[in-house]
Parts: structure tokens; sequence; C-alpha cells
């Protein structure tokens, strides 16, 4: 098994890298997630030979975060019943070094944004999800190379904007992910789902650019793959699934258009 | 784009219409529903160009309803944990004028007749979706053209019996929608789902009798084209879900049977 | 309909008529479990023709087990909010003879042993379903015949242990299956379904052990013959279901493998 490689004219090979160690190394990545996302985050990760957890409860996310390679956190900010819960969990994740993606649902739209900015990156997550209005809203800027550089040198995090295209930034470097097809818009948990596998990529790759990059590449190949065999979306969910499972690294490798 | 009729003649028609304003207007449909039914009913939506969205959180709910087009409550009357979002959820609906639908579940059949009734119509839902049983619960007379008016006409809604044969009923015009297929029965949500896409109707079409009508006849010929290319309630799950986005327009008018 | 037997030799025929009689009979079955699962194990349950109820409130669980013919407890031990809902199912399961099936997610290994054993077995199920690391913590022993069989005697009840063969052993008896794939163990909810099978057998054969030899070996063969259909684990979900809903019973008589 080859090892991982940061630099961007190796993500193709980072990719199925990051693949055979996620089959090898089968980290657990605890997901703190709604219910609409819940079962297919989990086959997600499953498809992978990772295993997910999912409680929410504040007896028990604690000591499940605590032992999980991995942790994502796909909420918003204003959910005060879980705002507990995340609280624990981000407490274990810092005390066990466990690293962790935020994956934000950017509701109150009318809160300043300096306190919504300083709520998504307490904790320090080491990788931000989001989609250009979420990062316009919390930026104060629409995404650019250069204000996607700024905003993850500032916060000491990857950004990750999810798009037709992903971009991928820490302050240095940025790469483009140009796989992935339209029924995954038609989805629900599409995106939660990539998400939880860019938690599962750092479980088993320390640079977090590269992880994210290379989840995001395997995610969007086994959307391609899944399209071609499915009908419609109903078909396409099942059949993503399907191809995560069985992705070959090198399907993998040919496949990806990371720029 | 064709508008729609409401009268019963053209209802075929009014279907495709829906059907047709439904992709192109793409509503944003809040539903408030039960976990369990959560992610097939989202699925659904987006099959039609629909976008769900599907928090129960006090603090989120009314924003999310604010500003949605149509919104579902799919619960029953007791629970008291999810009353509040549900209030909180009326009272958005009202303030901003966003149609809802009401798909209860009837638990406590000790409950006064009279002031359960008052529960469920109470904030005034476009559409009432039950079965026979919850009807003859509700409103204390088995289901029949004539009860079925009289009580359309009291609560100043729309009554959406469900069955093998749906029956649609406001105070003055009755149609009963004939599609649908008996492995609809085997799939947990379908009628949840069904109720979602009446909320989604309410959305391009304000008279609420049409909407529904045209809901249940999409759904009906989605659920008949599926049964074709299904192996069992699994495969068919999966393959409605890939009707819906694949329905077309003449397809439906052609397969709807509404009398 | 031919009549269940107990005896370990007839098991296969066992398994057909408890197969036969879930479909004749149509038990509601209540599950207690967490969201992950509840989308599956709903349909599962629908497949075989039996009734799923879900619901977690306090308001309502008390008069949905009352009125259900099984109850399956699929929670840790730990999860506070859900305690609640937890006592009064099983003191209307214990109000109503409701035969129940606890699935422990256990969590708190560190909690004293003897306080554990007490709480899952508290209330009297009828089935606790485990693996081998969940056993071990609880009964302080590795399982073997002889532990297994001391086990169920002392809390009277059977021990169904999961794993590559499930075993089944009341204080008396021992049965092992021998079906199923690999690939049950990549789809979540996959166990919770298969223990609300047992809960749902419970409702229909008075043996528990019988009842439970019966409910795996179904889940076994429909996950077989789900095998040769699916390409991986996506496809594998709705095919199960669709081979749980188009079971024969002479396939399922052929196909177990029970000793």
């Amino acid at each position: 098994m080859q090892h991982s490689s940061t630099a961007i004219g190796d993500t193709e090979q980072a990719a199925g890298s990051v693949l055979a160690r996620l089959r090898a190394q089968r980290p657990r990545v605890h997901c703190i997630t709604n219910s609409v996302a819940q079962n297919f985050t989990a086959n997600a990760l499953l498809a992978l030979g990772c295993v997910p957890s999912m409680t929410l409860s504040v007896e028990e996310v604690g000591v499940f975060v605590a032992g999980a390679q991995a942790l994502l956190v796909n909420l918003g900010t204003l959910d005060a019943a879980r705002r507990q819960a995340v609280d624990i969990a981000l407490t274990a994740a810092a005390e066990n070094d466990v690293p962790w993606v935020r994956d934000p649902v950017l509701v109150d739209r009318s809160a300043p944004r300096a306190a919504l900015a300083r709520d998504l990156v307490a904790g320090g997550p080491r990788v931000l999800r989001l989609n250009g209005a979420e990062f316009s809203t919390l930026a104060g800027n629409a995404p650019s190379p250069q204000t996607l550089a700024a905003f993850a040198r500032e916060n000491r995090l990857v950004v990750a904007l999810s798009g037709e295209t992903d971009t991928i930034a820490d302050g240095a470097r940025r790469s483009r992910v140009g796989n992935g097809h339209v029924l995954m818009a038609r989805v629900t948990a599409m995106g939660c789902a990539a998400s939880a596998l860019v938690a599962a990529s750092l479980a088993v790759e320390t640079d977090a650019f590269a992880a994210t990059t290379a989840a995001l590449t395997i995610m969007g190949v086994a959307g391609e793959i899944a399209a071609e065999k499915a009908e419609g979306p109903g078909t396409f969910a099942a059949a993503i699934i399907d191809a995560l499972f069985a992705l070959d690294g090198a399907v993998l490798e040919r496949r990806a258009r990371v720029t």
C-alpha cells in the first residue's frame, strides 16, 4: 500500500491510497447528524469498511467520541437541544485528539456574522464544509481563491466548498474536484455522507487538505459510476453505496478529475 | 405550460400541469414528521424537484416555515415534546400565508371526539388527509359522499380520504383517484410522502381541491409505474422515487384514473 | 398450515410455519429503536406482512405497546431521555402479556457487570439478543454451550448470540443457524431488523426458543437470496426486503441450515 502524498499533482494516487487505508484500518466515525441523514450516512461509511456510530444522547456521546477515530458534526448552530451533545462531543474530541469536520446548516442568517463564524470554528474543526452561500454569509466575501485561502489561514482549517466542482483550500494549497453527478443533488443526505467520508479520511490521513480532497474524489467518482447504473434518484441512492463498496483504486485514479 | 383547471373533467390535465409547475417552481416544503418517514419523504420531494426541509427544533422551525412555500404536519395530537414545534410552525404558517396539510396519526381514541376534531383543524389546514377509520372517529360518521362534504364544509378544508381509491372532497366537489398499487401499503412512509406531495402541490395551485387530486394522482401513477419494475417492496421503494423523477406529463394524463 | 414444533430436528419446518403464521396473523410489533434503524426495521416487518409501530413519545408509547402483539427494545441502558419511554413500555408489556425482545447496545462497559445484567433483564424479556463481546461483558464468561445455557436458565430467557453463525439457547436446548451473508454486516440496522423479526415471531409462537430460531433462519435465508441479486450493500438492502416479501416456505425449509 502506497503512502499518501500531499502534493496536488499526486492527488489521484492519494485518493487511491486513502481508499486502501480506509478499508484496511476501518476507522470508527462518530456522526452527530440529523435523523434524515443518519441511515444513508451510516451505509456510506459501512460500504467503505468504516464503522459508523450515531448516538446523540448526552450520556453516551462523550464515550463514543472519545473512542472514535474521527467525528462529524453536521448541524446548524441554533439547535439548543443538541447543543449540549455537541459541546460534550467537542470536548471529548479535543481531549482525545479526534479529528473532526463541521458541516453547518446555516439557518439564522440574521445572526451577527462574527458570532456565527466564531461558533462554527469553535473547538477547532480540521475541515469546514459549506456551500458558496454559506461561505459568503460567514466570511463576508464571495468565495474566491483569495478569500478561501484567507479564511482557511485565519481559522487554521481546511475549507471544502461544495458545488458542481468542489474546491478544497488550506492557507497555502487549493484543489478542485470535478467528479460527481447531478443526481447527487436529488438524494437527501448525499452531502452529509460526503462530509462523513471526509471525517473518515482524516482518521487515516493526517494532512487534512489531502484527506478532504481524497474523500470528495472518492464520493464523486462513486457518484459517476452509480449514475451509469441508476434509472433515477431512487436506484441511484442504492447504486452509489454499491459503487463505494466496489470502488477499485485503479478505477478511482483513472476517473479522478482533480486539479 | 398550461394552467390548471379545477373542473373535475379536467383533472388529468390538471395533474400534468401541477407536475410541470412543481418542476419549474421547485417549492420548498417543510415537513414536520416522524423520524421513520423523514428520509423517504425528503427523497420523494427531491425527485419532483421540490426542496424538503425537516427540522423540528423549536429554535429553527419558525424561520424554516416562514420561508417555506408549503408545510406538512404529519403527527398525532398527543406528542407533547413536539407540540411546541407544531405550535410555532402553525403560527409561522398563519403569519406568512403558508398553505399546509395535516396528516394525523390518531392515537388517543378515548379522547372526546369534539376536542380531537378541534385540535386537528386548529390553525386552518387546507387539507386534512386521513383514512376511513380516522374519519369515522373524528366525524362521528362513516365516510360517505354526504359526510365528507359536510365535514369539509364545516371545517373549511379539503378532506383527502386515503384507501384503495382515494377520495377528495371539499364542500362542493368530490373526486376519486383510482391509481396506486398494493405494494404502496408495504413500504413505510408512503402515505407521508403522498401527503408531502399534497403540500407541495398547494404551493403551486391555490385551489386545494385540484392540488390534492393532482398530487394523489401523481403518487398513484408513479406507484403503478414502479410496480412494473420492482421485484418486491424493497426495490419498489427505490423505483417509485425513480418514477416520480422521470414522470412524463403525457404518461401521467394517459394513466390517470380520476373520476 | 402446519403447527410449529419445538424439537430441534423440526426447526426447518418450524421456520416455515412461523413464516406462514406471520403472514396470516400480521402481528403489530412495537419497536423502540434508534432513528438510524427505524425505516429499515419498519420495512422488514412490512415485507413479512407485520405491522410496525415506532413511537417513542411518553404520551403514546404505553397505548401502542398495550395493543401490540410484540415489543422490541433496541437501546442501550444509558439513554436517560428514552429511559422513561422504555419504562412505560415495559410496564405496558407486563400488564398486557406482550412478549418482548431486548437487543442492547452496551455502552458503559465500566458499569458494574451485575448492575448492567440486572438492568438488561429487568421486566422479563423473553429473548436477549447480543454478540459475543456483549455476552462476555454481561455474563463474565466467554460464550460457550455451558455459559449460554447457564445464563439463559438464571435469567429465564432465551439468549440469541449473533455472529457468523447465530446461536440460540434456553436453559435446555441449543440451536445454531448457519444462514446469512457477509453483506448483512455492511448494512446498518440489519441486526435491529433481525431482532424485530424475533419479536414478531414471539407473537405467533409461544415457545420463545422456537420463535427465535425461526426468525433468525428467515432473516438469514432472505440474506442469502438477496446476495444472489445484489451488486453491493446498497442494492442488497433493497433485495433483502424483496426476499422477505417473496420468501417461499418450501424454499425456506430447503435452504435452512439449522443444527
